[in-house]
């Protein structure tokens, strides 16, 4: 639908998203003088701007805020150059040496394209889960899981995940209390291991048990109220994690030639390249990504080099 | 050699080196309670520690100085219980379920081992090289090269690398001599490209060049002396870029298992781990690396999650 008549906007590189993987590709690319261009559709920082304490990115001993963390990334971007529009991109179309981009602001090109949307955690959409998000309410055991040593936990799911989440939780927490909607789903091995935890009297599993509520004091979970078998059931905890699911933000590209897996994650080679040529994917959207910041950032400066390759029509040789 | 009847000390993960990768790594493990050793037989923080100002560095907006990322990343390894020794692995032998370290603190065993030395670049040997070493004496090219903006550069080298990354330092650089001891070593497109460069008076190309001497005032490079056709050749510049090759850390696994590139660089799969099972590698020794501090630290908390994944005798599902 495009008019080819009219000019519109041209760009170096144009990056769809603006958390920790996508910022740090900006502070390569823009330190090079490429010039770059940030879509935001919901917070600078991603995922990382919202979460309370971050302990494990490396370089900060004590931990980090996750807002500082973001603002001090997106400040470090926009130092070299970097720009940052509020907006949301809704297609990519590869039309050669530019890829057209179709966006809340009007339609533009660029040379290269980098994808870096993360993914969000499916919730389960109760009361509380929001309000105490980072404050009790987590989604990643990996991150947060060491907060809570010699604590109660309610886990959520009945999946792979929400098994092995809730066995790998038990090197912290004294007890944990597994909520399942319906009935186990997790393979066979998994269900052996977990049956060892119950044994242990480390980890009572509900089936059939709806989460419903989630309430706190001072700012902090105290409480998961369920149904089961159609009565209330209350668990005095200290923190819930939820793993029903990832939500990788791909739909914008579902009908483009970039290829996603199963789960809708896109899939890269390992120069980080989509199956459009000069699209490029990093951080949480990408097929395979860890969920941890640290990783997202170092995708960042790898596929700023590649894009930087590729835009110089040509590979750089790193190591010789 | 090993006398099977003595009880040699057991470790859950034994990370050779202790730069920023290996850190990473150890903040993740400590972190989940995996008991781990680091082994350098250098400098804590590796190359980093070393390096005057980091910019690029994500989620610090006015650079970091080397040494206190370094020091910090070791205060939040340690934090969380990672134990650092300071001393030499010098072989891995594949003993099944536990890997045989041999080191100059003896012998020892390791559920999982971590390859983490990282990669020197390699030296010319010249007085004054060590001496100005980050401050005006450097050799990564996309780490240091935004520092000079309008000034003039010596770069020496003439293979595929010296050439493309003096094709990159144009971007900053007003003008560059490129020192070239014998000739040109690079690939015709690389060639072809370079002349126009020539011809722009970009950059200018001294061949039979050797250098041998840097020196410089108020401890900044100021002049490269050299020797071109027997006669001494003198240049006025702000700094010096080395790009004579990588030398990667790898020489105590060359009589064991693992496998090497053709440049001596760790091969892995997908999931960071090398031939040996249990074995692993991240950061600059691996096989593809960018010499990125962001990408190492990035490599090194994936492969303490890959290493949790093998020590549980399963995959872990990150994404279900």
């Amino acid at each position: 639908m495009a008019d080819t008549t009219t000019e519109i906007p041209k760009h170096d590189v144009i990056i769809v998203g603006a958390g920790p993987a996508a910022l740090t590709a900006a502070i390569y690319t823009t330190r090079e003088d490429i010039e770059t261009l940030l879509f935001e559709r919901g917070v600078v920082g991603g995922l990382a701007a919202v979460t309370d304490k971050i302990d494990n990115y490396p370089g900060f001993p004590d931990g980090v805020e996750g807002l500082t963390l973001a603002q001090d990334l997106q400040k470090q971007a926009e130092r070299f150059g970097a720009v940052i529009e509020l907006g949301e991109i809704t297609a990519i179309h590869d039309e050669g040496e530019y890829k057209r981009i179709e966006s809340t602001s009007g339609d533009m090109h660029a040379r290269a394209v980098l994808i870096a949307t993360g993914s969000d955690y499916k919730k389960i959409g109760v009361p509380g889960e929001q309000e105490f998000y980072a404050r009790g309410v987590h989604y990643c055991a990996t991150c947060d899981g060491a907060f809570y040593r010699e604590k109660k936990l309610v886990v959520v799911g009945g999946g792979n995940s929400a098994v092995q989440e809730a066995i790998f939780l038990t090197r912290f927490a004294s007890h944990i209390d597994l909520l399942v909607r319906s009935t186990i789903k997790a393979s066979d091995v998994l269900q052996q291991e977990l049956q060892e935890y119950v044994d242990k009297g480390k980890i009572t599993i509900h089936l059939n048990t709806t989460t419903d509520l989630i309430e706190g004091e001072d700012k902090f979970v105290t409480k998961v109220t369920g149904t089961k078998d159609g009565k209330k059931i209350e668990f005095d905890v200290d923190g819930v994690f939820v793993f029903v699911g990832l939500e990788p933000n791909s739909e914008f590209v579902k009908n483009s030639a970039v290829l996603l897996d199963e789960i809708g994650f896109v899939t890269t080679n390992q120069d980080l390249m989509t199956a459009i040529p000069g699209v490029f994917a990093c951080g949480d959207i990408r097929s395979g990504a860890t969920m941890q910041i640290a990783s997202a950032a170092g995708e960042g400066a790898t596929a700023a080099l590649k894009i930087r390759e590729y835009l110089e029509g040509r590979a750089h040789p790193i190591q010789n």
